[in-house]
């Protein structure tokens, strides 16, 4: 059994040998440049876990798992294009730094990199490994056209919040856990069973995210406290607080939104103040629980001796505390 | 055998299915958008005309055949918002009818879509069906790479610019053929063989297409003569002309480049004269012969029936015989 940490160097150590690079490098730069900048290497970690629950030697999976990194890249590569963001865990994104045109086409090879990642496996798994990445891959863009009509509509419901970062976010977690499991030789039931929970941790990690921009520590988070907010971006906070709000609340809600012209701090801590009223925060938590409690429920029906399972148990706690 | 004509008519059927239609719809608008305006079919036909050459049933590699054409979309796609042109095919492009994010994002789902109907093959295939379409579709992605660095080089030479369509237009042609010969079970030296057929064929067509830029006919070509021209760009044309002239006529070249107001036909007619009088035409004809007979030579070679070689020499002589 390998620990987290040991995993992360492992994943690590491959990334820098930089295997995909080839000529004209230039195609490539910003494919490196993605990846050196570090990122928590949660989908290939879980990968290389699920594989661990049944097998030792990880070192059969690598190359497919950094294959699942180097996709997960390639969509933050397009995405930030389409959002126009300017900073990617604290640096330039590759279209501030070069332009749009290499963001498209590096992305374009980073894509089709993944997928040659992707096929390092036996035979007997092939058909169904691309079967399920194709899968996740299309989910993900499903998922990330919703994101951005969601964007131009001001009835998005709760629902359809979930079901949107279910596709552009939880599918590529639960799809890194189907693909460890299955090159490992586990039974559908089984893989098909990581696949939920990583669903289950995915829908968790991502309402997290939401819940750590309002109430995240900014020495811890990394990024500034409430740009959700100054953003307008619909996340659960914003839908559940427009959801529980009555008339004279939501006009509040509105007229910050509307507003062109603010103090950043201002509209933040007023719209956070909203957000306590309501009790934003604890229908955060509880959907937090929720998804957590579900991820553990699936891990404890799986057929694996309980020291294995007590990683990814592990894994799913420090997802539930984490605070970056 | 089936003829060229009942091909194209067997593709357009499977393309009107529209079966890689899933919600939601918005995402696939303009890959349906991309795929409804016609176009030569020229890979997926080669696909056919591949298998149909060590085989009848060729129903059986259709769906694979429509995932090169997708995947060709995917390109144009993407190629078009690399380069903002307006239209394609006498139709807005993509990005300029909806917006840039929504090429970017069809595009990514027009990609992965390709890749699922490239699956579509018998398991003893899959393993090198995927392999060649990696490698296939990086190669695009490089000759796009190159193309784009080109444009802001002035001493490009013939041989960088032969391999620079190489990669981003013969390559697809030389894997549609490949492509359809593997599925059919022909031999690794037949596929082989295929392929560099395919490529020679693919930089014939290309260089046809900079041939016909400035001495097509404007009914039969549907593109304005000499937009290559207009835009400056460097194609075989421009780029041996630059090589046979003396200094002098390198000058009034140059003039011409970087005039910013000009009259579109002086323009053209200036430049065209010039192309004229240092014989670029018969360089062209030479050239483009030379990659024809080329492929006519592998042809030939080739361990299939007279009767079944005599399609695929009709549609190469198709080839150097096309005026659009």
């Amino acid at each position: 059994m390998y620990t987290v940490n040991e995993l992360r160097e492992i994943i690590k150590q491959e990334l820098d040998k930089k295997e995909y690079m080839q000529e004209p490098y230039s195609l490539f730069e910003p494919i490196v440049y993605m990846l050196e900048d570090g990122g928590k290497r949660l989908r290939p970690m879980l990968t290389l876990i699920a594989y661990n629950l049944y097998r030792d030697d990880i070192e059969k999976v690598l190359k497919s798992a950094i294959g699942i990194e180097i996709f997960h890249n390639y969509t933050l590569l397009h995405d930030d294009v389409m959002d126009d963001a300017e900073l990617r865990r604290g640096r330039l994104t590759v279209h501030r730094k070069w332009n749009t045109n290499v963001a498209i086409l590096s992305g374009d090879a980073a894509a089709i990199t993944a997928y040659k990642c992707i096929e390092h496996c036996e035979d007997k798994y092939l058909r169904r490994a691309i079967d399920f990445f194709n899968q996740v891959a299309m989910d993900v863009c499903k998922g990330q056209q919703y994101d951005m009509e969601f964007e131009k509509r001001e009835d998005v419901t709760e629902d359809e919040y979930i079901h949107m970062i279910y596709l552009k976010t939880a599918v590529l977690l639960a799809g890194s856990l189907r693909h460890g499991a299955l090159l490992a030789g586990a039974p559908e039931h089984e893989y098909n069973a990581l696949y939920d929970l990583g669903g289950a941790l995915g829908l968790a990690f991502q309402l997290q995210d939401d819940y750590l921009d309002v109430y995240g520590d900014v020495t811890e988070f990394g990024k500034n406290i409430g740009g959700d907010i100054v953003a307008n971006k619909k996340t659960y906070m914003m839908i559940k607080a427009f959801e529980l709000a009555d008339a004279p609340t939501k006009e509040v809600l509105w007229h910050w939104i509307e507003k062109k012209d603010f103090d950043k701090d201002e509209k933040v801590a007023a719209v956070t103040r909203i957000y306590d009223r309501l009790g934003v925060k604890e229908y955060a938590f509880a959907i937090i629980d929720k998804y957590l409690d579900q991820s553990r429920e699936i891990l404890e029906r799986l057929d694996v001796s309980e020291e294995r399972k007590a990683y990814l148990r592990d894994f799913i706690d420090s997802m539930g505390n984490r605070k970056k």
